[in-house]
This record gives structure tokens, C-alpha cells and sequence, in this order.
């Protein structure tokens, strides 16, 4: 089964484009997880397979942070290996790592994800260039979320600036991975921040078929009616990620992970406008 | 003691620019280590510490590459806190992690490498914009070694263009480095591709008091006398990064330790042109 089958399989079985971020915190762990747990390790395992748990039924795919797993020191990954290994087989595992290297260094990240860890997906930043990208083109069901237009100020720094002949650095991402995905067994996906979603429908023109990986929805506060309509002419399949906005609901209660499953069933109730042209 | 006394003092007492680059590849471990060793983690593991032994007296400075830690799997993570609890404390250990994300996530990219992992300095990727700095600059004892011009043929996607109004993005990272590094407590520091020493120094006189990290000499067969011309004019330190062609020196000898060490103090001796104005 290739990354785009897998992909519209999950998407149409869960009713849902819903991608759950798994940003373990240490800060924002619910009371309860850290009154059972002494070490920060099994409080972040157990919580991750939680939220896990309780919003499977709701998601298509879990986006894991490396962030958060490396700041756990020399057993994060070991951490980050049994949270994944709790996900049901039949979703998406996007790993973000936004690794971007090239050479051996690349083969290495390649090792890493798609061998050693096996997930999906990995998030990519291509500012080395396209070379980034070389490592991981061999595979065809694996996909990679290549970084093209993110919601933060600094976007201005350098992806939304006018480049080459394209109205921004954006564009040319998308139509260069276009233009890759012929060469590409591994899909070529990008990250569209949503917060934009006027400026993600230029974006998005130039890659139209491109799996999407869409941060900025939930506690962020993208609109969901603005991105509808930037994805008008879309065939790639969006997942939008939501983070805090469902893993920390209820975090000082008792019964916090029931909380987390209503969030994620709110969410993917919302989406639903933009999830019903994938099913 | 501040970053930038560390580094000076590091290569004052070795009297050595040379960084000794860790990429630990398990298909070129030397066959001794191969045949002692049954788990690829002890290999590693034990390979580096001894590259660590032999080295240590001609390098200023070590830098882990984490791909080929993370491609070890879970423990990836827990051989790379052995290898560098080995590097001996007095030497600058950079992590080339080459992260680049924003709020949280960079906040906890900080917590492991500054924190938890406790190394100097980190490698940086700033595609998102100079916000991806914003966690890691409290720290007087740290460092960031931001990616401004490499040496692959794929810089000439990005870092090689024209952008605002300069002759490249390589020179713009440059500008706005040294204008943050007035209000970072960290040092900002910029990796600069070796193989290109011409573009290089028009690289450099924008950030003339940025420590560099330069790779590309050695195996990737940079120059060091255009390297030199380039420099003539830059006080910040420089550390010169060699990895395959010291590490892998002698890999099929018995005492292949010997030839990582007279590997090491060779190019220590044809870096003593550039090094003799640091110390």
C-alpha cells in the first residue's frame, strides 16, 4: 500500500482529516499523570498512549514532536519508540523532525525514521536545497511534509519574501516539489501553515496534488471556513493538526482524557466541512 | 566563562583550529571494532571514545553528528550522552543537530542540547526565521552555529540566490546575525562551507566577529590556503571540521587508532597557518 492509499484509507475510515501533534510538555502534563508517575519518562509514555487512546476513533494521524522526546535526554527516543509503537497500524504517523541535510548525514535521518522507527512520514526543511530530499525519494510508502509556508512572524524572515520569479519563497517550494514528485517514489507533502489561508491558496496552486500537513488550527486559531475555501482546488489529502488545543483539555481534572476525547471529537466534527471532499 | 573564552582557551591549549567531526557510519567502523563488539551500540559507542582518546590532543573541538545517533534507534540517543560525557571538558563539543522550529518546540530543542545533554553549541537551521534563535539566547555559556553558506551543490536553491538586497541569502544570514548578536547573550556563530572560500569572504565581512564552523575540508577537499586568504580579515574564531578523513583512517589496520591519530595531528600541522592568528 503506498503513503497516499494509506493516507485516503485512514481518512476514510475515521470520517476525519484530524492529525493529533503529541507535544509532551513536562509543564502541561495533567495533574493525575504526574501524581502516578515519578519518572518524567513514564509520565510522558503514559500520557502520549493516552491521549492516544481516547482520540483514535477521531484521528486520522498522530504528528509526535522530536522536540519533546529529545528534552527527555539519552532515553527520549526509546520514549518516542513505544508512544509510536501504540498508535494503531492503520494511521498516519508523521514524525516531526523538520531534519534537512543532505549525504550521508541524510541517509542517516532516512535510516532513522523510515527503517529504525518506521513511521509514515517525516517533516523536511529543504533550505540546504532539494538535495534534502534525495535520501528519503526511494520509498513509495513513506511521504514526506517538506516546509513551505509556516504560521509564525518569522515566516517573513525568508518564506513569504519574493523569490525568483514567484511571489514568494513558498511558491517556489510548491512548484519545485511539483515538479520532484515525478522523480519521487516517496510522496512529496508540504507543511502550509493555516493561520494564512489567503496566502496558502497561492501556495497550494503550484502543488495541487501534494498531501498537506496543516498546523495552526485549534489553539493557534486558524479558521476552518478560510482554509475550506484555500483548499477549493486541492486533490492532496490535508491533515490538520491540532496540538495543545486537545491533548491539554482537562488537564486539571480527574478524568482528563475524556476531555481530550471530546476535543478531538469537536475538532474533527469541524473539519468536516473540508473532510467530506476526501471520503 | 563565557562561549567565546571556552572556544579561545580550547584552541590556545591545543594550538589547534581542527574540529573532529563524530559521524559514526556503522558500514565503515574499522573491522576490529566490528568483530570486539556484537551490538552496533557498543561499536559506536566504543569506536568514538576511542577516535575521542586519540584526537583529543591535536582538536579544539568535537562535533557529534546526531543523524548517526538517531539511526541507532531508541538508544541512539543514550550512546550519543556516553560519547560526549567522554569528550574531555576543556574542549568545545558542538551537537549537529542542524534544528530549526519556533515556541515550544524550540524551547525544548533548547532543554535537550543546552540542558539536558549539556553541550556548547548547537548547529541551526533558520529557514523559519531568526525566531528559531529567540530560545536558545540566554545563555553566555552557549553558542549557536547558524547554517549561512554550504558547501553541497543544493546551496544554489537558496543560500546562493540573490535575495533583498544582497549578492546572497548566505550574505543576509550573515547581516542579520551580527545586528541579533547585540542582543543575544548567546554567541551566534555561522557555518560556512570551506570548499567555496571565495564566496566565503564576501559571506564574512557582514558578521566579522562570528565564531565559524567550517566544514569541507578534508575529505571534501577545500582548500585551506584560499580558506586562509578568506579568513584574513575575520576575528571570530574559526573551528575547521574534518570527519571521514580522520575518523576512517586506517580502518582495515589492527591498530587503526594510530592512523585517526596521525590523521588528526597532520591536519592540525596544515591548519597551524590559520590557527597561528587565534592563539
Amino acid at each position: 500500500m503506498t503513503f497516499t492509499e494509506k493516507l485516503r484509507a485512514s481518512v476514510q475510515e475515521t470520517g476525519s482529516t484530524l492529525c493529533v501533534g503529541l507535544d509532551p510538555n513536562l509543564d502541561l502534563l495533567p495533574q493525575p499523570v504526574k501524581q502516578q508517575f515519578e519518572s518524567r519518562e513514564e509520565q510522558v509514555s503514559y500520557f502520549c498512549k493516552l491521549v492516544i487512546d481516547y482520540t483514535a476513533e477521531h484521528a486520522a494521524a498522530f504528528k509526535p514532536n522530536l522536540a519533546f522526546f529529545e528534552a527527555l535526554g539519552k532515553d527520549g527516543l526509546s520514549v518516542f519508540e513505544e508512544v509510536i509503537s501504540h498508535i494503531p497500524e492503520n494511521k498516519i504517523i508523521i514524525a516531526d523532525a523538520k531534519r534537512g541535510d543532505i549525504s550521508s548525514t541524510a541517509d542517516h535521518y532516512k535510516k532513522a525514521y523510515f527503517d529504525e522507527f518506521n513511521v509514515d512520514a517525516i517533516t523536511i526543511n529543504p533550505l540546504m536545497g532539494f538535495e534534502t530530499l534525495e535520501a528519503f525519494s526511494k520509498d513509495e510508502t513513506k511521504g514526506l511534509y517538506v516546509l513551505a509556508l509556516t504560521s509564525n512572524s518569522g515566516a517573513s524572515d525568508f518564506l513569504k519574501q519574493p523569490y525568483k520569479n514567484f511571489e514568494s519563497m513558498s511558491e517556489y517550494i510548491a512548484d519545485q516539489l511539483s515538479k520532484k514528485s515525478r522523480f519521487s517514489d516517496t510522496h512529496l507533502g508540504m507543511v502550509i501553515g493555516a493561520t494564512q489561508a489567503e496566502e496558502a491558496s497561492s501556495v497550494l496552486k503550484y502543488h495541487p496534488e501534494g498531501a498537506l500537513l496543516i498546523p495552526g488550527i485549534g489553539a493557534q486559531g486558524g479558521s476552518i471556513s478560510e482554509l475550506e475555501k484555500a483548499l477549493t482546488h486541492h486533490t492532496g489529502i490535508p491533515l490538520i493538526n491540532s496540538s495543545r488545543g486537545i491533548i491539554y483539555a482537562g488537564k486539571d481534572e480527574g478524568d482528563w482524557p475524556e476531555y481530550v476525547a471530546e476535543q478531538a471529537k469537536s475538532m474533527k466534527q469541524k473539519l468536516s466541512s473540508i473532510t467530506k471532499k476526501y471520503v
